[in-house]
C-alpha cells in the first residue's frame, strides 16, 4: 500500500458575533486530515479507516460526509468509478460549534481534487464541499466550509448563489476559542431562535455587520470591536451555554475586542489584537470554565491564511 | 450690507437599497444654499430671508431646522449674543427623499461655522446638524445629515454614536436621480413599514449590505449591483410611489448596477458605472414617469466627494 496523499481542512468560527449564516473565519487547529490513495482492488470510493471518531461516524460513503462530498466531486469529473482509498482522520470535536462536518467535507473534497492533480480550482470545490455539510446540517450554508476550503475571514453574501468573498485581516489579529465540553443539540440551537427579529435589531445587527467589514479593510481595531456585537443571535443561545456571560465578560476585561459563541455553540470565541492578549484571554476564558467545573478545551491561533493544504 | 458668507450643502440619497437608516451618498447638485453676515444691529442669530420655499418655512429660529441647527452649534461655542443675520435659499425640493432638511441642516452649522472662522472640524459638526434633522423629522438620524456634511458614500454604524465612516466609491459610480411630483406623508412612510422583520431577510439584508460594502472597497460594480437589493424596505413602501417598479425597470434594462427608493420617497434613485449609462438610465425613468403623466425632476450627479462647501 502506498503512503497516500494526505490533506488538512482547518476548524473554523462561523457567525463572528454580528454576521449570522454570513460570516466565519478559519482557525489554524485544530482540523481534520484525510489520506486518500488509488486502488487497483476495487471501483469507486471507498472508506477504509475513521479514527478520531469514536465509532459515531459511518463507513457508507453516501452518509459519510467527507465520503459523501467526495463522491459528488467524482461525479461531476466523471471519475466515480476511479479505485479509491479514503482515511478519515478526524482530529476535533464534534457539535463543539467549530465547524467538524464542514472541515470534513471540505477534506475529503480536497483529497480527491488533489490526488486527481487539481482538475478544478479550489474555489470550485465549494459548491461540493457545501453539499457534504448539507448532508450533515441539513442546510446548503457556506459560513464554515468557505473559511475552511479558501481560509482568513470570509463573507457570504449569498449562501444559495455561493457568493464568497476573502475579507483582509489586520495583521495580529488572534483568536482565542474555548470549548466547553456540554452537549447542544442543533435542534435546541436552532429551536431558541425566533423567525422574526425587530426591525430596531436588525438595523443594529446591518450597522455592526457593515462596521466590522469596514474595520477589517481599514485595520481598525477600535471599529472591529464596537462592531463585534450581535444583538439578534447570542442573546437568544446565550442561556444554552453555561456560563456563557461570564466567559464573555472574562475575555473582555482581559483584552478582547469581542467575543461571542461560534457557531451554534457551545464553543466561545473571542478576537484579540494579538497573540499575547489572545493568550490572556484564554487563560481568563478557561478559569471561569475550570472553576464552574466544566471540562473544557482551548484554541489560541491567528486567522488561518491558507484554508485546506495538502500536507 | 456685507456681502456675507455663502455655504452650500448638497442633497442626499438615504438608505441606498440594502442599507436602510445606515447609508447615504452626497449629490453635486441639488442643494441649499445659506449666507450669514455679522450684524451690529441685533443680538443673536436671526433669519433674515428665506427663498424657495414658498412660505413653508418658519423665520423663528428654534423652528427652523437651519437656525435649530446653527443655534445650537452657537450655544456650544459660547457665541449665542453675537449678532448674526441668516438667509435660507432652498434650491431643492421639500419632502422629496432626497434629505431636504439635512441640507439645511447641514448648511446652518456649516455657515456658522465658516462665519466664525472654523473654530470646529467639519466632523465636529455633524451632532449639531443631526439636532435640527432631528427638529424636522423627529429622530436622531445621521443617513442624509453625514453625506450631506462630509461628502462621500458614507455608514452610520450607530446613528446614536454618531459612528461614521466614508467609504470608497469606485471611479465613474453615477447617480440617476427622478423626483415624482406625487406626495408621500412622512407618517404614511413610516406607517408602511412593520416593525418585525423575518430572520432570513434579515440576514438577506446583512449580506447584501456587507457585499456593497466589500463591492466599494474592491471597485467591484458586479458585487455591487448583486447586493444593492433591498428586501425589507422596498416591497413594503414600494405601492407608495407610483409606477416604482416600472421605473426601476427602466432603470435596470438602461443599464444601471442597481435601483430602489431615494429616502422615505417618492424619489427614486439608480447607480450606474459612468455619467453616459446614468444619463441613458434617466432617460428611461423620465419617460415612464412623463408616459404616466407624472410631472418629474431628474437629477444626474456623481457621488459628491466634497459634501457642504464655503462658495
Amino acid at each position: 500500500m502506498n503512503a497516500g496523499l494526505k490533506v488538512f481542512a482547518p476548524a473554523s468560527v462561523a457567525n463572528v458575533a454580528c454576521g449570522f449564516d454570513v460570516l466565519g473565519f478559519a482557525l489554524d487547529k485544530p482540523g481534520d486530515e484525510i489520506i486518500v490513495r488509488f486502488s487497483d482492488q476495487h471501483q469507486g470510493l471507498r472508506i477504509t479507516e475513521i479514527t478520531g471518531a469514536k465509532g459515531k461516524l459511518p463507513f457508507e460513503v453516501e452518509k459519510n460526509t467527507a465520503g459523501y462530498s467526495a463522491q459528488r466531486l467524482l461525479e461531476h469529473l466523471g471519475e466515480e468509478k476511479r479505485g479509491i482509498d479514503m482515511e478519515i482522520h478526524k482530529k476535533m470535536p464534534f457539535g463543539s460549534g467549530l465547524g467538524s462536518s464542514a472541515a470534513s467535507a471540505v477534506a475529503g473534497v480536497m483529497a480527491i481534487n488533489e490526488l486527481l492533480k487539481r482538475p478544478l480550482e479550489k474555489r470550485a470545490l465549494l459548491h461540493f464541499a457545501v453539499l457534504g455539510e448539507q448532508l450533515a446540517d441539513g442546510a446548503y450554508h457556506a459560513d464554515n466550509v468557505a473559511p475552511s476550503l479558501i481560509g482568513g475571514m470570509v463573507l457570504i453574501r449569498n449562501n444559495a448563489e455561493l457568493d464568497v468573498h476573502r475579507l483582509p485581516v489586520p495583521k495580529g489579529l488572534y483568536a482565542t476559542v474555548i470549548y466547553p465540553h456540554v452537549k447542544i443539540l442543533t435542534r435546541d440551537a436552532r429551536a431558541a431562535l425566533s423567525d422574526q427579529v425587530s426591525l430596531k435589531k436588525c438595523i443594529e445587527q446591518n450597522g455592526n455587520l457593515a462596521g466590522l467589514v469596514v474595520g477589517l479593510y481599514n485595520s481598525d481595531l477600535d471599529l472591529i470591536s464596537r462592531s463585534l456585537n450581535d444583538v439578534i443571535i447570542e442573546p437568544q443561545r446565550a442561556q444554552l451555554i453555561p456560563h456563557f456571560y461570564d466567559v464573555k465578560e472574562a475575555a473582555l476585561n482581559a483584552g478582547a475586542l469581542g467575543c461571542s459563541i461560534s457557531g451554534a455553540g457551545p464553543s466561545i470565541f473571542a478576537l484579540s489584537a494579538n497573540s499575547l492578549i489572545a493568550e490572556n484571554v484564554g487563560v481568563a476564558m478557561e478559569r471561569i470554565m475550570t472553576n464552574a467545573k466544566i471540562n473544557n478545551e482551548l484554541f489560541i491561533s491567528p486567522i488561518n491564511q491558507e484554508g485546506a493544504i495538502k500536507c
